[in-house]
């Protein structure tokens, strides 16, 4: 094999050792289980899906789709989110009677990556869908399921960020019209969190000063559920008044789940451009310098299955949540038991009975070990039954 | 989005759905907690390799390998197994001083389908290796570790052949000398286990009789220690002799694991042309058409990532022992909880009863059911709370 690339890894890839497997396993186990509590069915779909079918109508940008050929000469893609295959599902394979249908996920999706040392190209996501469930029950489910679930993982102080794509776009219609150019500049700044930019932008457009400042004032609308009222105060229009009404039942509802402390309000809020219908929740945890997880309502991607259903519903980002948890004691707790020709039997029994006391137990001939020292350090106790021979069945 | 391909997967690529999740999950944890109590550590690579790194020495043919090119023009595979890639990562990333490494691994892997309807192109092997240890022991504790696994994930009829690559060697260098092409033709037909074509091949060679008689008399030697016997009256050579005793000393190990009901022998098993270089071994289930397991030493993996160590292993095809120890009865046994907007909080409050009793619940609000009858079917028990009222913290 050429030297070059022996034990090199493609761009944004990376192994997971056993001690981050160990820690990442059991946290995978506590937030299933909580998504199990909630009566949603744990389901997969492949990890290769056509770009007609699923690539096209995901949430994820096409430069960032990992794409292949097959050899009938179809486009494929390496699954960016698992919400569109789904879709696919539901709208196929799963009956329209038993909706509402609640589903969950667990697996790897794929982002390529342009550059080195930049975020992983392959990360695990765990996540939930609501699907047939119009009302903001169904939104107040998720995000309840959602902070229940970081919870029971272990993770204590983190926040979910509540906004509504429908506030964004009746807002800036009141103040900027049909003018599709200036929205889309605005609601670009406020996707990539560049205020400074955005500031800039409302500046420059031709408006009067007043319509500049409410324009601006927008960004102050994030905290506590305070902002529904001081929102009034800025745009009145009835898709306003609609999205702040939806905001403030689901706040209700979700004080009755007692999460509400884990949530905030962001009228600013917009976790992407095209994808999201209604309520929208980004979480982030302090220690942890890029999003935990998110969600929100999404209208369009089923209908594009010809199945004619709204859904709702979260995914988080499993290798960040187990960094925002940080590393427990996950310290490798085996026992090894050495033998020698004449001891394996010996071996065998103790194995057994140290198994059966709910111990890992690894069997290993001291002939086959390089370093005895080093190879003990690894283990939490050595059991060596070399002295005791003469145990061995022929 | 088109219509052909709406619905459509890419050639051998399969849904997995609820039902089929939750007994593979459940074999799987049983499965990998086997594993897990005989020491062995769990890791994962990712699920793209560069081809140039493991691509090229895996196990599998280049025609299955599913390639794609990344944006810097490399060449990557979609991981055909985890063997490649673990080999990469301990020749790298772990110590030798702490060999032999106990190394297992859970997860997908793939290979490219050229027909309809044919094998699936994803599936999920959960797996072993042991590397550094070159002795019979480490050969024994595979197997007897394969054995033990499968029983203890819910299998009980199942056989494993285990069979030496250096006896097959050296048995075609005794009848055929360094005639390759013939060796090559000959153990190509007993790799896809054509053995009316084997006899054909062996008539067709210039060879006596007797010799002909002695290559068509290897595929007798199949079945319990007896064959250990018999076959010295077929060869005598150095290699077909030093074969014999590891299979000798592998069947008293595996004995004394008492595992030997499971295990049978065959002196014409080659599982891969070229991979493996000592003992090897296959799996099957009566019910099951197809391989269910299968593993072996293997010497030159290793070298060509520069670590001179030999290696021996089991994959278990994950869906086919789902499919061989059969459907369990998974059903669905989840509790809905039906409220409308005046008795959200006591269905709150009913949902976290009967979930702190360990069952999982569903709350649904009655307005977004489309057929209530279907709805609660899926259930194993319906709490109706419509008519309690009058609780809801405001």
């Amino acid at each position: 094999m050429a030297k070059r690339l022996m034990f090199e890894k493609p761009l944004g890839m990376r192994d997971t050792l056993p001690f981050f497997y160990k820690q990442k396993k059991t946290i995978r186990n506590k937030l299933t289980e909580a998504i199990d509590a909630y009566g949603y069915s744990f389901m997969d779909t492949p990890l290769l899906e056509y770009y007609e079918t699923v690539g096209e109508v995901s949430a994820t940008s096409n430069q960032q789709l990992f794409k292949l050929l097959d050899q009938q000469g179809h486009s494929l893609v390496l699954r960016p989110d698992l919400t569109a295959p789904i879709a696919r599902v539901a709208a196929s394979q799963m009956k329209e009677a038993q909706f509402p249908l609640r589903l969950a996920y667990d697996g790897p999706v794929f982002r390529a990556q342009q550059k080195e040392g930049g975020k992983p190209a392959q990360f695990e996501q765990v996540g939930t869908e609501l699907i047939g469930d119009h009302s903001i029950y169904g939104d107040a489910e998720v995000i309840a399921l959602l902070v229940e679930s970081l919870r029971e993982a272990g993770l204590e102080d983190f926040q979910i960020t509540v906004g509504h794509i429908g506030y964004v776009r009746a807002f800036f219609q009141e103040f900027l019209g049909e003018d599709q150019d200036a929205t889309d500049e605005l609601m670009g700044y406020l996707y990539r969190k560049n205020y400074v930019g955005y500031r800039e932008a409302v500046d420059s457009l031709p408006l009067n000063e007043e319509n500049k400042r409410a324009l601006k004032e927008l960004l102050k609308l994030r905290g506590s559920d305070e902002i529904f009222s001081e929102s009034k105060s800025l745009a009145r229009n009835q898709g306003c008044l609609q999205a702040i009404n939806e905001l403030k039942q689901l706040h209700k509802l979700l004080k009755n789940y007692q999460v509400g402390d884990y949530v905030s309000f962001d009228l600013n809020l917009i976790s992407h451009m095209h994808y999201y219908t209604g309520v929208l929740f980004e979480g982030y945890a302090p220690n942890l310098g890029s999003l935990l997880c998110n969600g929100g309502r999404y209208d369009k991607l089923l209908p594009s299955f010809q199945l004619n259903a709204s859904a709702t519903g979260f995914a988080v980002h499993l290798e960040r949540l187990v960094e925002a948890i940080g590393a427990s004691n996950g310290q490798d707790q085996r026992v090894g038991v050495l033998f020698d020709d004449d001891s394996f039997k010996a071996a065998l029994d103790a194995a057994r009975a140290l198994r059966a006391e709910g111990k890992k137990v690894l069997m290993q001939h001291v002939d086959q070990i390089i370093d005895l020292e080093q190879f003990q350090a690894a283990l939490e106790e050595v059991v060596d039954v070399t002295q005791t021979g003469g145990f061995f069945d022929e």
